[in-house]
């Protein structure tokens, strides 16, 4: 029963909110990546939504972007001044560093929860939004194991969710910083900040970025076909190789992208491609990245993605703390998903059964039958009030709760009606459920 | 396995974070009371983080107490000023008000979610902190079947959780109104304030507080004799009418209160007590009101709470919203408890097997082992290096997993161990599961 919701709240800009049908939607998806999380060994965390404001500023471009707190009626400087996570990777990083000697490595994490960002509110970027992540951190030397596992747990979030197919994109930035190496260039950060322009600008933008950088016509040649290189197994290496650059990091970010591969190659075909050209420009991996777009949304952008870095924490501490994370764009799906009518949307409440109230004095036993259905696990509403049957049926029919439940009254005993087919059976408060289609 | 937790996260004062260990714990908790709230009826909504200041300052008493964001590079007042929410109410009232054409009343929400104050922190106060809350809202009048609803879900909820007993304390706002205008009195907001103080300063502290206030002998003596009954059903009503007040009001609110009483005889003795000292007097109540005490933890304060108000949003559209509610303290109880090592902690993870990793070469045939338990719901990990099984006994047991499976290899079956008891057995990766107790 798809049906487009008309009205979506946004009155504050930037800050969306669901109506209670969309809401029990985006509960039930939430508890649906939670569980896959989970049965991947993935163990919740939550962090405060404050974080001190110098910790935020790490990261050089975000400031713009950063909400600050404070007391409305606080002294000056009365503590450090506090801002809102605009991530969960921030704050994953201080979490691990305060906690380090209380935490057991490799350390599985899921995190689902707000960020906020002060960014200029538009589709697919809201000020207030929900993300879900998994991160591995581990200290020294974090295993090849994980990145595989990123991709294999995306994918089986995105199959679990009753959203358009999603197709992941996978690739090692050792490839690219190879290949540059194997070519004698020794800066590659802005070749890939091109290279990653090429949804939006096209093969031919990009190669004419690249010539602007000084980038000469036959090394343009190797990157323009590096970057197009696209297979559903190991079969990339073939390909790369025949560019004919050589260099030992080139083979080993080779090596780490056909493991990947191999890792996936029990999944449907078609839904995790090597693709060469996935640059994730402007992050801070430093090996594997991959990204996930939705079918039929590809204008949205990634829905999804993640990559290696080398050091969460960046040098606080003696040990390196390696790790590899993935992010789902909750809030950035929903809402794109709701407003097209693309995600079915049922009932307003999670109630199964009203059981109607005839009179004053059958309070007691309605509130019993009330009690013996919830004692199963069966969401149960007693209507307020003494009513005709008319109007309590109305009741249970807006919200979309399915049966109404009607007391043994006299000779009468207990029957419950299917509002949905008007059929009505005489039932047993101690064993009715609902039939199982 | 109850053990104390020494090491809560707190370096930013008054932001509690949780250890993984105790976030299974929280998650648990919440999940069990959002299960009991949609057990009656309830449905989720979430709102966002912040409202329109002007909003959050409408109840003035709390102005100190509000968190204010503005972006970091903002210009000067470039929208209205945003706070963080304070309470899950004025959010409420903000959604309904907002939302009433496309809302099915009465409308029952519940709502779980984190809420900010700047108050200064201390045990049982903090400056981020989770509550739980529900609140039943309708269009001119609200069947009092509400007010019943509220205590006896306040207790479900408590009884289903690992906490010590609650009990519910009981009272209606309209007996100390009509109890004052018996006597003859019109103001009674100060004297409600002051027996509000009862549990602090002692009967002797509040009759000289009461005199104080210009209370006479005869007042004090009635007032301090009503505060003081308390009783287990609806005997209340025999010793207020003993006190020799009459008023219509007085009436009414002991009619209401024994409604309320007669709704929860079914639970357990003691356990809900109409008490007519209950004041609730710094909140907006109108009607019933109630508060739970969680036994040995008296010195808490209220771990749970909510009355009945005559209207939501305050003369805004046409229609009067009352509505009651009832909210949970759930920071200030799990970091109490968790504290004081009275919540029983068990593993870091929600993992229960780990598949060993002999060899590189079975590696595939370990994640194939994983999937079919991870198809069945086991939650599993493959262990992410070949490595001696010493040590990845180890890691599994350092995690509190319970689990580790030894693939086949060879001519030997596969087999799994349980490692709290050291017990072996072959095992069929397509059928096993762990041992019901």
């Amino acid at each position: 029963v798809a049906r487009p919701v008309s009205g979506r709240i946004d009155r504050v800009s930037g800050f969306p909110e669901f109506l209670p049908e969309e809401r029990l939607v985006e509960q039930g998806i939430i508890d649906q990546i939670r569980a896959q999380f989970e049965l991947f060994g993935f163990t919740p965390i939550e962090t405060r939504a404050v974080e001190p404001l110098d910790q935020l500023l790490r990261k050089g471009e975000t400031d713009k972007e950063i909400y600050t707190i404070r007391r409305l009626q606080a002294e000056e400087a009365e503590q450090g001044e506090l801002g809102l996570h605009f991530d969960l990777t921030v704050p994953l990083a201080r979490y691990v560093a305060q906690h380090q000697g209380k935490l057991d490595f490799p350390f599985k994490r899921y995190q689902i929860q707000k960020s906020w960002r002060g960014e200029r509110p538009q589709e697919g970027r809201y000020r207030e939004f929900l993300q879900a992540d998994i991160d591995v951190i581990d200290q020294g030397e974090l295993a090849l194991h994980f990145d595989a596992e990123m991709v294999v747990v995306l994918h089986q979030v995105m199959e679990a969710l009753p959203f358009p197919p999603v197709v992941l994109r996978v690739n090692n930035r050792k490839i690219f910083d190879g290949f540059a190496q194997g070519m004698g260039r020794s800066e590659v950060d802005e070749v890939i900040r091109t290279l990653d322009k090429l949804d939006k600008i096209g093969p031919d933008g990009v190669a004419g970025a690249l010539t602007g950088l000084g980038v000469g016509a036959a090394e343009l040649e190797r990157w323009m076909a590096l970057a197009l290189i696209e297979s559903p197994d190991d079969s990339f290496r073939r390909d790369v190789k025949a560019l004919g650059v050589e260099h030992p990091l080139l083979d080993e970010g080779l090596d780490e992208l056909a493991f990947v591969m191999r890792a996936v190659s029990h999944l449907p075909p078609g839904r995790v491609l090597a693709s060469l050209g996935i640059a994730r420009g402007f992050d801070y991996y430093t090996g594997t990245v991959f990204e996930g777009q939705m079918e039929g949304h590809e204008s949205l952008g990634s829905v999804c993605s993640g990559g290696r870095y080398d050091d969460l924490v960046g040098g606080e501490g003696g040990h390196r703390l390696p790790g590899v994370g993935a992010s789902i764009g909750v809030t950035r799906i929903l809402v794109r998903l709701l407003n097209r009518g693309e995600l079915p949307v049922a009932a307003k409440t999670p109630t199964v059964v009203v059981v109607a109230l005839p009179s004053e004095e059958e309070r007691a036993g309605a509130e019993a039958v009330a009690r013996s259905l919830r004692a199963r696990g069966i969401a149960t509403e007693v209507f307020h009030e003494p009513a005709r049957y008319g109007k309590q049926i109305r009741y249970a029919s807006r919200k979309g709760i399915p049966y109404v439940w009607f007391p043994a009254t006299g000779g009468e005993g207990h029957s419950v009606r299917d509002i949905r087919s008007g059929d009505q059976l005489t039932a047993d408060p101690g064993s009715w459920g609902p039939p199982v289609p």
